[in-house]
Protein backbone atom coordinates (compact mmCIF):
# COMPACT_ATOMS: atom_id res chain seq x y z
CA UNK A 1 0.00 0.00 0.00
CA UNK A 2 1.24 3.59 -0.72
CA UNK A 3 1.46 5.96 2.28
CA UNK A 4 -0.78 8.28 2.01
CA UNK A 5 0.19 12.63 2.62
CA UNK A 6 -2.25 14.93 3.74
CA UNK A 7 -2.58 18.71 2.27
CA UNK A 8 -4.88 21.64 2.11
CA UNK A 9 -6.91 21.80 -0.98
CA UNK A 10 -7.81 20.20 -3.78
CA UNK A 11 -5.84 17.81 -6.51
CA UNK A 12 -3.98 20.44 -8.49
CA UNK A 13 -3.05 23.02 -5.40
CA UNK A 14 0.44 24.13 -5.45
CA UNK A 15 0.59 21.46 -2.22
CA UNK A 16 0.48 18.70 -4.73
CA UNK A 17 3.44 20.13 -6.43
CA UNK A 18 5.76 20.14 -3.17
CA UNK A 19 4.52 16.80 -2.53
CA UNK A 20 5.62 15.46 -5.27
CA UNK A 21 8.95 16.98 -4.76
CA UNK A 22 8.87 15.75 -1.22
CA UNK A 23 7.47 12.29 -0.74
CA UNK A 24 7.65 10.87 -4.45
CA UNK A 25 5.47 7.65 -4.87
CA UNK A 26 3.35 8.67 -1.84
CA UNK A 27 -0.46 9.44 -2.18
CA UNK A 28 -1.18 13.01 -1.63
CA UNK A 29 -4.73 13.24 0.22
CA UNK A 30 -6.47 15.93 -0.21
CA UNK A 31 -8.29 17.81 3.15
CA UNK A 32 -10.65 20.99 3.42
CA UNK A 33 -8.58 22.73 6.26
CA UNK A 34 -5.07 23.38 7.95
CA UNK A 35 -6.34 21.84 11.43
CA UNK A 36 -7.25 18.37 9.74
CA UNK A 37 -3.84 17.99 7.94
CA UNK A 38 -2.29 18.11 11.30
CA UNK A 39 -4.37 16.14 13.04
CA UNK A 40 -4.57 13.59 10.60
CA UNK A 41 -0.49 13.30 11.09
CA UNK A 42 -0.89 13.79 14.72
CA UNK A 43 -3.47 11.21 15.58
CA UNK A 44 -1.55 8.62 12.91
CA UNK A 45 -3.88 8.21 10.90
CA UNK A 46 -1.63 9.16 7.96
CA UNK A 47 2.01 8.97 7.20
CA UNK A 48 3.59 12.58 6.40
CA UNK A 49 1.64 16.31 5.39
CA UNK A 50 3.10 18.74 3.41
CA UNK A 51 2.21 22.36 4.00
CA UNK A 52 3.21 25.98 2.80
CA UNK A 53 4.91 27.98 5.53
CA UNK A 54 6.22 30.79 3.60
CA UNK A 55 5.69 32.89 0.00
CA UNK A 56 8.04 35.57 -1.07
CA UNK A 57 5.64 37.77 -1.51
CA UNK A 58 2.77 37.02 0.80
CA UNK A 59 4.68 36.46 3.76
CA UNK A 60 4.11 33.68 6.27
CA UNK A 61 1.42 31.15 6.92
CA UNK A 62 0.83 32.14 9.82
CA UNK A 63 -2.01 29.60 10.94
CA UNK A 64 0.68 26.92 10.21
CA UNK A 65 2.85 28.07 12.72
CA UNK A 66 0.46 28.11 15.80
CA UNK A 67 -0.34 24.21 14.19
CA UNK A 68 3.48 22.92 14.53
CA UNK A 69 3.76 24.42 18.06
CA UNK A 70 0.20 22.93 18.90
CA UNK A 71 0.43 19.65 17.28
CA UNK A 72 4.00 18.64 17.83
CA UNK A 73 5.04 17.17 14.57
CA UNK A 74 8.50 17.16 13.34
CA UNK A 75 9.79 18.85 10.43
CA UNK A 76 11.48 16.45 8.24
CA UNK A 77 11.88 18.01 5.07
CA UNK A 78 11.57 21.46 2.99
CA UNK A 79 11.26 22.57 -0.25
CA UNK A 80 10.64 25.43 -2.71
CA UNK A 81 7.63 25.75 -5.17
CA UNK A 82 7.45 28.48 -7.89
CA UNK A 83 4.13 29.82 -8.41
CA UNK A 84 2.41 30.59 -11.81
CA UNK A 85 -0.35 32.01 -11.70
CA UNK A 86 -2.94 31.35 -14.54
CA UNK A 87 -6.19 33.04 -16.27
CA UNK A 88 -8.35 29.02 -16.30
CA UNK A 89 -11.99 28.70 -17.70
CA UNK A 90 -14.21 26.10 -18.48
CA UNK A 91 -13.26 25.05 -22.48
CA UNK A 92 -16.38 26.92 -24.00
CA UNK A 93 -16.19 30.22 -22.36
CA UNK A 94 -13.87 33.09 -23.25
CA UNK A 95 -11.67 35.87 -22.14
CA UNK A 96 -14.54 38.75 -23.38
CA UNK A 97 -17.24 36.32 -21.74
CA UNK A 98 -15.89 36.54 -17.92
CA UNK A 99 -17.34 38.77 -15.01
CA UNK A 100 -16.34 37.29 -11.92
CA UNK A 101 -12.75 35.26 -11.35
CA UNK A 102 -12.05 33.04 -8.45
CA UNK A 103 -9.50 32.17 -5.85
CA UNK A 104 -7.98 32.16 -2.94
CA UNK A 105 -7.65 35.57 -1.06
CA UNK A 106 -3.76 35.29 -1.64
CA UNK A 107 -3.81 34.26 -5.37
CA UNK A 108 -6.33 37.14 -5.98
CA UNK A 109 -4.15 39.48 -4.32
CA UNK A 110 -0.77 38.31 -5.94
CA UNK A 111 -2.67 39.09 -9.35
CA UNK A 112 -3.46 43.16 -8.75
CA UNK A 113 -1.85 44.10 -12.21
CA UNK A 114 -4.19 41.64 -14.11
CA UNK A 115 -6.99 43.17 -12.13
CA UNK A 116 -6.22 46.82 -12.51
CA UNK A 117 -5.63 45.79 -16.29
CA UNK A 118 -8.99 43.82 -16.40
CA UNK A 119 -11.78 46.28 -14.55
CA UNK A 120 -14.72 44.13 -16.06
CA UNK A 121 -13.28 41.06 -13.79
CA UNK A 122 -14.63 40.87 -10.21
CA UNK A 123 -12.15 39.46 -7.41
CA UNK A 124 -14.19 36.63 -5.98
CA UNK A 125 -12.88 34.76 -2.77
CA UNK A 126 -13.09 31.47 -3.11
CA UNK A 127 -11.56 28.54 -0.86
CA UNK A 128 -8.55 27.36 -2.97
CA UNK A 129 -7.15 28.03 -6.08
CA UNK A 130 -6.98 24.09 -7.59
CA UNK A 131 -10.87 24.03 -6.23
CA UNK A 132 -12.11 27.28 -7.88
CA UNK A 133 -11.22 25.47 -11.39
CA UNK A 134 -12.90 22.16 -10.08
CA UNK A 135 -15.85 24.35 -8.80
CA UNK A 136 -16.46 25.98 -12.06
CA UNK A 137 -16.16 22.78 -13.94
CA UNK A 138 -18.66 21.24 -11.84
CA UNK A 139 -21.71 24.27 -11.92
CA UNK A 140 -20.62 24.52 -15.17
CA UNK A 141 -20.15 28.29 -14.91
CA UNK A 142 -20.42 30.32 -18.56
CA UNK A 143 -19.23 34.11 -16.57
CA UNK A 144 -16.56 32.69 -14.74
CA UNK A 145 -13.08 32.26 -14.31
CA UNK A 146 -10.53 30.77 -11.72
CA UNK A 147 -6.67 31.56 -10.83
CA UNK A 148 -5.18 28.22 -10.16
CA UNK A 149 -2.22 25.85 -11.16
CA UNK A 150 -1.64 24.67 -15.02
CA UNK A 151 -2.22 21.60 -13.03
CA UNK A 152 -5.11 22.32 -12.22
CA UNK A 153 -6.60 23.46 -15.64
CA UNK A 154 -5.10 19.68 -16.74
CA UNK A 155 -7.07 17.49 -13.82
CA UNK A 156 -10.51 19.18 -14.29
CA UNK A 157 -10.35 19.44 -17.94
CA UNK A 158 -10.24 23.35 -18.07
CA UNK A 159 -8.57 25.52 -20.42
CA UNK A 160 -5.69 28.22 -19.81
CA UNK A 161 -6.71 31.45 -21.39
CA UNK A 162 -3.84 33.45 -19.87
CA UNK A 163 -0.41 32.43 -18.19
CA UNK A 164 1.57 33.74 -15.70
CA UNK A 165 -0.35 36.39 -14.88
CA UNK A 166 1.32 37.15 -11.40
CA UNK A 167 2.39 40.17 -10.80
CA UNK A 168 5.93 39.48 -9.54
CA UNK A 169 7.70 36.62 -10.80
CA UNK A 170 9.90 35.97 -7.89
CA UNK A 171 7.09 33.82 -6.31
CA UNK A 172 7.94 30.77 -4.42
CA UNK A 173 6.35 29.09 -1.42
CA UNK A 174 8.41 27.30 0.98
CA UNK A 175 6.65 24.08 1.81
CA UNK A 176 7.80 21.75 4.96
CA UNK A 177 7.28 18.30 5.50
CA UNK A 178 5.40 17.10 8.90
CA UNK A 179 5.85 13.69 10.23
CA UNK A 180 4.89 12.22 14.09
CA UNK A 181 8.51 11.47 14.76
CA UNK A 182 11.67 12.55 16.49
CA UNK A 183 13.97 14.17 15.10
CA UNK A 184 16.89 12.63 13.30
CA UNK A 185 20.74 12.80 13.74
CA UNK A 186 22.27 12.84 10.06
CA UNK A 187 24.38 9.86 9.80
CA UNK A 188 28.22 10.21 8.44
CA UNK A 189 27.40 9.45 5.36
CA UNK A 190 25.70 12.68 4.22
CA UNK A 191 27.86 14.95 7.22
CA UNK A 192 28.30 17.04 3.76
CA UNK A 193 24.68 18.04 3.69
CA UNK A 194 23.80 21.81 4.55
CA UNK A 195 21.22 20.86 7.52
CA UNK A 196 18.54 23.78 8.71
CA UNK A 197 17.36 23.81 12.34
CA UNK A 198 14.11 25.95 13.59
CA UNK A 199 13.14 26.52 16.68
CA UNK A 200 10.40 28.58 18.57
CA UNK A 201 10.95 30.47 21.76
CA UNK A 202 9.23 32.56 24.28
CA UNK A 203 10.93 35.52 26.62
CA UNK A 204 9.94 37.47 29.19
CA UNK A 205 8.62 41.07 27.91
CA UNK A 206 11.72 43.40 29.06
CA UNK A 207 14.13 45.48 27.70
CA UNK A 208 16.78 43.62 25.57
CA UNK A 209 15.01 39.83 26.26
CA UNK A 210 14.86 39.35 22.16
CA UNK A 211 18.09 40.81 21.95
CA UNK A 212 19.57 38.47 24.81
CA UNK A 213 17.91 35.29 23.17
CA UNK A 214 19.41 36.12 19.87
CA UNK A 215 22.79 36.44 21.41
CA UNK A 216 22.58 32.61 22.18
CA UNK A 217 22.95 32.22 17.86
CA UNK A 218 25.19 35.56 17.12
CA UNK A 219 27.91 34.48 19.68
CA UNK A 220 28.36 31.51 18.04
CA UNK A 221 27.78 33.07 14.18
CA UNK A 222 25.25 30.81 13.21
CA UNK A 223 23.07 32.49 10.27
CA UNK A 224 19.39 33.20 11.24
CA UNK A 225 17.76 32.40 7.39
CA UNK A 226 14.30 33.38 8.93
CA UNK A 227 12.71 35.11 12.06
CA UNK A 228 9.04 35.34 12.65
CA UNK A 229 6.79 36.44 15.95
CA UNK A 230 3.36 35.52 16.47
CA UNK A 231 1.30 36.43 18.56
CA UNK A 232 0.89 34.20 22.12
CA UNK A 233 -2.23 33.14 23.05
CA UNK A 234 -3.87 34.25 26.55
CA UNK A 235 -1.02 36.54 26.41
CA UNK A 236 -2.21 39.68 24.33
CA UNK A 237 0.87 41.89 22.67
CA UNK A 238 3.41 39.04 23.85
CA UNK A 239 4.67 37.16 21.40
CA UNK A 240 6.20 34.05 20.14
CA UNK A 241 9.57 33.80 17.90
CA UNK A 242 10.18 31.49 15.37
CA UNK A 243 14.10 31.09 14.14
CA UNK A 244 15.42 29.17 11.10
CA UNK A 245 19.21 28.93 11.44
CA UNK A 246 21.71 26.86 9.28
CA UNK A 247 23.58 23.94 11.37
CA UNK A 248 22.49 20.57 12.75
CA UNK A 249 21.12 20.24 16.19
CA UNK A 250 24.68 17.63 16.70
CA UNK A 251 26.81 20.65 15.60
CA UNK A 252 28.75 21.74 18.81
CA UNK A 253 27.95 25.23 17.72
CA UNK A 254 24.15 24.26 17.74
CA UNK A 255 24.21 22.12 20.87
CA UNK A 256 25.78 25.35 22.51
CA UNK A 257 23.56 28.16 20.83
CA UNK A 258 20.25 25.98 22.20
CA UNK A 259 22.01 25.31 26.00
CA UNK A 260 22.55 29.08 26.11
CA UNK A 261 18.62 29.42 24.73
CA UNK A 262 17.37 27.38 27.52
CA UNK A 263 18.93 30.17 29.68
CA UNK A 264 17.73 32.74 28.71
CA UNK A 265 13.93 31.53 27.16
CA UNK A 266 10.63 31.39 28.72
CA UNK A 267 9.72 28.40 26.75
CA UNK A 268 11.76 27.02 23.69
CA UNK A 269 11.37 23.82 21.56
CA UNK A 270 13.47 22.52 18.45
CA UNK A 271 10.48 22.15 15.73
CA UNK A 272 13.35 19.84 13.45
CA UNK A 273 16.42 19.57 11.74
CA UNK A 274 16.58 18.91 8.26
CA UNK A 275 18.29 19.11 4.89
CA UNK A 276 18.09 22.89 3.39
CA UNK A 277 16.58 22.90 0.14
CA UNK A 278 18.29 25.08 -2.47
CA UNK A 279 16.57 27.99 -2.88
CA UNK A 280 15.60 27.65 -6.83
CA UNK A 281 15.81 31.38 -7.33
CA UNK A 282 15.37 32.39 -11.00
CA UNK B 1 -16.96 70.94 6.37
CA UNK B 2 -16.11 67.56 8.72
CA UNK B 3 -13.11 66.07 7.96
CA UNK B 4 -12.88 62.39 6.09
CA UNK B 5 -10.97 59.62 7.01
CA UNK B 6 -10.84 56.53 5.33
CA UNK B 7 -11.41 53.21 6.33
CA UNK B 8 -11.56 49.86 4.70
CA UNK B 9 -14.55 47.50 5.08
CA UNK B 10 -18.13 48.65 5.52
CA UNK B 11 -20.34 50.81 7.78
CA UNK B 12 -20.41 48.77 10.81
CA UNK B 13 -16.56 47.28 10.39
CA UNK B 14 -14.55 47.40 13.35
CA UNK B 15 -12.66 49.94 11.75
CA UNK B 16 -15.16 52.52 11.96
CA UNK B 17 -15.10 51.68 16.18
CA UNK B 18 -11.48 52.63 15.99
CA UNK B 19 -12.30 55.32 13.59
CA UNK B 20 -14.15 57.00 16.30
CA UNK B 21 -11.28 56.36 19.23
CA UNK B 22 -8.70 58.38 16.72
CA UNK B 23 -10.66 60.98 14.76
CA UNK B 24 -13.99 61.38 17.04
CA UNK B 25 -15.84 64.09 14.74
CA UNK B 26 -14.55 63.04 11.36
CA UNK B 27 -16.46 61.36 9.01
CA UNK B 28 -15.62 58.22 7.84
CA UNK B 29 -15.38 57.18 4.77
CA UNK B 30 -15.85 53.12 3.31
CA UNK B 31 -13.61 51.93 0.57
CA UNK B 32 -13.57 48.24 -1.07
CA UNK B 33 -9.70 47.76 -0.44
CA UNK B 34 -6.82 48.79 1.76
CA UNK B 35 -4.66 49.77 -1.59
CA UNK B 36 -7.63 52.45 -2.38
CA UNK B 37 -7.41 53.71 1.92
CA UNK B 38 -3.77 54.69 1.69
CA UNK B 39 -3.97 56.22 -1.55
CA UNK B 40 -7.22 58.55 -0.92
CA UNK B 41 -4.61 59.82 1.62
CA UNK B 42 -1.17 60.05 -0.08
CA UNK B 43 -3.32 61.60 -3.21
CA UNK B 44 -4.18 64.32 -1.00
CA UNK B 45 -8.35 63.55 -1.49
CA UNK B 46 -9.03 62.58 2.20
CA UNK B 47 -7.59 63.92 5.63
CA UNK B 48 -6.56 60.84 7.44
CA UNK B 49 -7.05 57.00 7.41
CA UNK B 50 -7.35 54.33 10.21
CA UNK B 51 -6.25 50.71 9.40
CA UNK B 52 -5.77 47.79 11.45
CA UNK B 53 -2.20 46.77 11.83
CA UNK B 54 -2.36 43.61 14.54
CA UNK B 55 -4.65 41.60 15.88
CA UNK B 56 -3.78 39.66 19.23
CA UNK B 57 -4.80 36.29 17.69
CA UNK B 58 -4.56 36.21 14.10
CA UNK B 59 -1.59 38.54 14.28
CA UNK B 60 -0.18 41.32 11.78
CA UNK B 61 -1.84 42.31 9.01
CA UNK B 62 1.20 42.16 6.37
CA UNK B 63 -0.70 44.08 3.40
CA UNK B 64 -0.81 47.45 5.65
CA UNK B 65 2.89 46.69 6.54
CA UNK B 66 3.59 46.72 3.20
CA UNK B 67 1.55 49.69 2.41
CA UNK B 68 2.79 51.93 4.86
CA UNK B 69 6.31 51.30 3.75
CA UNK B 70 5.14 52.05 0.16
CA UNK B 71 2.56 55.11 0.56
CA UNK B 72 4.79 57.21 3.11
CA UNK B 73 2.63 58.03 5.48
CA UNK B 74 3.21 59.36 8.72
CA UNK B 75 1.44 56.79 12.17
CA UNK B 76 -0.12 59.79 14.14
CA UNK B 77 -1.73 57.65 17.13
CA UNK B 78 -2.48 54.10 17.95
CA UNK B 79 -5.66 52.46 19.31
CA UNK B 80 -6.59 49.09 20.73
CA UNK B 81 -10.46 47.41 19.84
CA UNK B 82 -12.01 44.85 21.61
CA UNK B 83 -13.20 42.58 19.16
CA UNK B 84 -16.56 40.81 19.92
CA UNK B 85 -18.10 38.80 17.53
CA UNK B 86 -22.07 37.78 17.00
CA UNK B 87 -23.77 35.49 14.73
CA UNK B 88 -26.19 38.25 12.66
CA UNK B 89 -29.27 37.21 10.36
CA UNK B 90 -31.86 38.92 9.22
CA UNK B 91 -34.87 39.07 11.38
CA UNK B 92 -37.22 36.66 10.21
CA UNK B 93 -34.40 34.35 9.82
CA UNK B 94 -34.29 31.46 13.32
CA UNK B 95 -30.64 29.73 14.00
CA UNK B 96 -32.18 26.22 12.94
CA UNK B 97 -32.58 27.44 9.36
CA UNK B 98 -28.81 28.85 8.65
CA UNK B 99 -26.88 27.05 6.61
CA UNK B 100 -24.18 29.11 5.06
CA UNK B 101 -22.42 31.92 7.58
CA UNK B 102 -20.62 34.37 5.65
CA UNK B 103 -17.77 36.80 6.91
CA UNK B 104 -13.88 37.53 6.68
CA UNK B 105 -11.80 34.82 6.63
CA UNK B 106 -10.34 35.78 9.70
CA UNK B 107 -13.14 36.02 11.56
CA UNK B 108 -14.34 32.86 10.53
CA UNK B 109 -11.33 31.70 11.89
CA UNK B 110 -11.77 33.11 15.08
CA UNK B 111 -14.84 31.43 15.89
CA UNK B 112 -13.66 27.42 15.41
CA UNK B 113 -15.22 26.82 18.46
CA UNK B 114 -18.63 28.00 17.16
CA UNK B 115 -18.29 26.36 13.75
CA UNK B 116 -17.53 22.90 15.46
CA UNK B 117 -20.68 22.81 18.10
CA UNK B 118 -22.85 23.99 14.90
CA UNK B 119 -21.50 21.52 12.20
CA UNK B 120 -24.53 22.28 9.67
CA UNK B 121 -23.17 25.74 9.05
CA UNK B 122 -20.51 26.04 5.88
CA UNK B 123 -17.70 28.84 6.78
CA UNK B 124 -18.49 31.07 3.73
CA UNK B 125 -15.95 33.93 3.35
CA UNK B 126 -16.69 37.56 2.26
CA UNK B 127 -14.72 40.57 1.48
CA UNK B 128 -15.77 41.84 5.17
CA UNK B 129 -17.62 41.25 8.40
CA UNK B 130 -19.74 44.43 8.64
CA UNK B 131 -20.41 43.86 3.97
CA UNK B 132 -21.76 40.79 4.93
CA UNK B 133 -24.67 41.78 6.90
CA UNK B 134 -25.46 44.19 4.18
CA UNK B 135 -25.81 41.70 1.52
CA UNK B 136 -27.50 39.42 3.38
CA UNK B 137 -30.24 41.53 3.89
CA UNK B 138 -30.03 43.06 0.49
CA UNK B 139 -30.21 39.76 -1.25
CA UNK B 140 -32.47 38.89 1.44
CA UNK B 141 -30.58 35.60 2.26
CA UNK B 142 -33.56 33.17 4.65
CA UNK B 143 -30.50 30.17 4.96
CA UNK B 144 -27.24 32.46 6.11
CA UNK B 145 -26.02 34.41 8.87
CA UNK B 146 -22.98 36.71 9.24
CA UNK B 147 -20.29 37.41 11.53
CA UNK B 148 -19.81 40.78 12.51
CA UNK B 149 -20.13 43.58 15.08
CA UNK B 150 -23.19 44.45 16.96
CA UNK B 151 -23.24 47.98 15.07
CA UNK B 152 -23.23 46.40 11.70
CA UNK B 153 -26.46 44.64 13.15
CA UNK B 154 -27.96 47.83 14.30
CA UNK B 155 -26.68 49.56 11.12
CA UNK B 156 -28.41 47.43 8.61
CA UNK B 157 -31.05 45.84 10.95
CA UNK B 158 -30.65 42.24 11.21
CA UNK B 159 -30.84 40.78 14.26
CA UNK B 160 -28.29 39.25 16.69
CA UNK B 161 -28.96 35.51 16.72
CA UNK B 162 -26.27 35.12 19.35
CA UNK B 163 -23.93 37.14 21.03
CA UNK B 164 -19.73 36.72 21.30
CA UNK B 165 -18.93 34.06 19.59
CA UNK B 166 -15.20 34.17 19.05
CA UNK B 167 -12.82 31.84 20.32
CA UNK B 168 -10.88 33.81 22.51
CA UNK B 169 -12.34 36.48 24.41
CA UNK B 170 -8.66 38.51 24.82
CA UNK B 171 -9.38 39.37 20.57
CA UNK B 172 -8.23 43.33 20.14
CA UNK B 173 -7.36 44.76 17.12
CA UNK B 174 -4.35 47.38 17.13
CA UNK B 175 -5.18 50.52 14.77
CA UNK B 176 -3.25 53.24 13.32
CA UNK B 177 -4.13 56.68 12.06
CA UNK B 178 -2.49 57.70 9.30
CA UNK B 179 -1.94 61.47 7.72
CA UNK B 180 -0.06 62.90 4.90
CA UNK B 181 2.27 65.34 7.04
CA UNK B 182 6.12 65.16 8.52
CA UNK B 183 6.37 63.53 12.30
CA UNK B 184 5.65 66.02 15.27
CA UNK B 185 7.70 67.37 17.71
CA UNK B 186 6.18 66.91 21.09
CA UNK B 187 5.33 70.13 22.98
CA UNK B 188 6.74 70.49 26.84
CA UNK B 189 2.79 70.41 27.63
CA UNK B 190 2.62 67.00 26.94
CA UNK B 191 6.18 65.34 27.65
CA UNK B 192 4.96 63.55 30.44
CA UNK B 193 3.07 61.31 27.92
CA UNK B 194 4.68 57.60 27.03
CA UNK B 195 5.12 58.07 23.07
CA UNK B 196 5.91 54.75 20.65
CA UNK B 197 7.99 55.17 17.73
CA UNK B 198 7.64 52.76 14.82
CA UNK B 199 10.29 51.99 12.30
CA UNK B 200 11.37 49.62 9.30
CA UNK B 201 15.01 48.80 8.04
CA UNK B 202 16.40 46.21 5.75
CA UNK B 203 19.96 45.05 7.20
CA UNK B 204 22.48 42.37 4.48
CA UNK B 205 21.83 38.71 4.99
CA UNK B 206 24.95 37.96 6.38
CA UNK B 207 25.00 36.04 10.13
CA UNK B 208 24.59 38.51 13.18
CA UNK B 209 23.05 41.28 10.98
CA UNK B 210 19.43 41.67 13.16
CA UNK B 211 21.47 41.03 15.86
CA UNK B 212 23.64 43.52 15.68
CA UNK B 213 20.68 46.32 14.36
CA UNK B 214 19.04 45.02 17.67
CA UNK B 215 21.64 46.12 19.43
CA UNK B 216 21.38 49.83 18.49
CA UNK B 217 17.76 49.60 20.71
CA UNK B 218 18.94 47.16 23.76
CA UNK B 219 21.93 48.99 23.93
CA UNK B 220 20.25 52.09 25.16
CA UNK B 221 17.76 50.07 27.27
CA UNK B 222 14.82 51.11 24.51
CA UNK B 223 11.88 48.24 24.73
CA UNK B 224 10.76 46.54 21.80
CA UNK B 225 7.14 46.36 21.88
CA UNK B 226 6.82 44.56 18.59
CA UNK B 227 9.13 43.03 16.04
CA UNK B 228 7.70 41.94 12.63
CA UNK B 229 9.36 40.34 9.71
CA UNK B 230 8.02 40.96 5.69
CA UNK B 231 9.12 39.44 2.77
CA UNK B 232 10.97 41.94 0.73
CA UNK B 233 10.23 42.30 -2.67
CA UNK B 234 12.46 41.20 -5.85
CA UNK B 235 15.16 40.02 -3.20
CA UNK B 236 13.32 36.21 -1.77
CA UNK B 237 14.43 35.15 1.19
CA UNK B 238 15.46 38.55 2.64
CA UNK B 239 13.18 40.30 4.99
CA UNK B 240 12.18 43.77 5.81
CA UNK B 241 11.55 44.38 9.91
CA UNK B 242 9.62 46.60 11.51
CA UNK B 243 9.99 47.62 14.57
CA UNK B 244 8.04 49.62 17.60
CA UNK B 245 9.75 50.57 20.79
CA UNK B 246 8.68 52.85 23.22
CA UNK B 247 10.67 56.64 23.47
CA UNK B 248 9.93 59.77 21.49
CA UNK B 249 12.52 60.38 18.91
CA UNK B 250 13.65 63.65 20.33
CA UNK B 251 14.68 61.62 23.71
CA UNK B 252 18.39 61.49 23.70
CA UNK B 253 18.38 57.47 23.59
CA UNK B 254 16.33 57.61 20.47
CA UNK B 255 18.31 60.06 18.60
CA UNK B 256 21.51 57.46 19.35
CA UNK B 257 19.70 54.34 18.47
CA UNK B 258 18.32 56.31 15.34
CA UNK B 259 21.83 56.80 14.55
CA UNK B 260 23.84 53.52 15.07
CA UNK B 261 20.91 52.05 12.82
CA UNK B 262 21.84 53.98 10.33
CA UNK B 263 24.97 52.63 10.43
CA UNK B 264 24.17 49.21 10.64
CA UNK B 265 21.22 49.39 8.32
CA UNK B 266 21.04 49.10 4.11
CA UNK B 267 17.76 51.30 4.70
CA UNK B 268 15.86 52.54 7.83
CA UNK B 269 12.83 55.18 8.02
CA UNK B 270 10.76 56.30 11.27
CA UNK B 271 6.91 55.39 10.39
CA UNK B 272 5.62 57.91 13.36
CA UNK B 273 6.28 58.51 16.42
CA UNK B 274 2.81 59.36 18.63
CA UNK B 275 1.60 58.90 22.14
CA UNK B 276 1.07 55.13 22.86
CA UNK B 277 -2.49 54.06 23.80
CA UNK B 278 -3.14 51.87 26.39
CA UNK B 279 -3.69 48.35 26.09
CA UNK B 280 -7.45 47.73 27.72
CA UNK B 281 -6.17 44.14 28.59
CA UNK B 282 -9.57 42.77 30.75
Amino acid sequence: MRRSVAFQGAPGAFSTVAARQLAAGCKAVPMETFTEVFESVANGKLYAAVIPIENTLYGSVHENYDHLLKYGLTIEAETFVRIVHNLIAPPNVKKGGIRRVFSHPVALDQCRHFFEANPAFARTPYYDTAGSVKMLMEKGLTDAGAIASADAAEIYGARILQKSIEDDRQNYTRFFLLKKAKIARPSNAISNVRYKTSVVFTVKNIPGALFRALSAFALRDLNLTKIESRPLRGKPWDYLFYVDFIGHTSDPAVTHALGHLAELADMWRVLGCYPAASKQIS
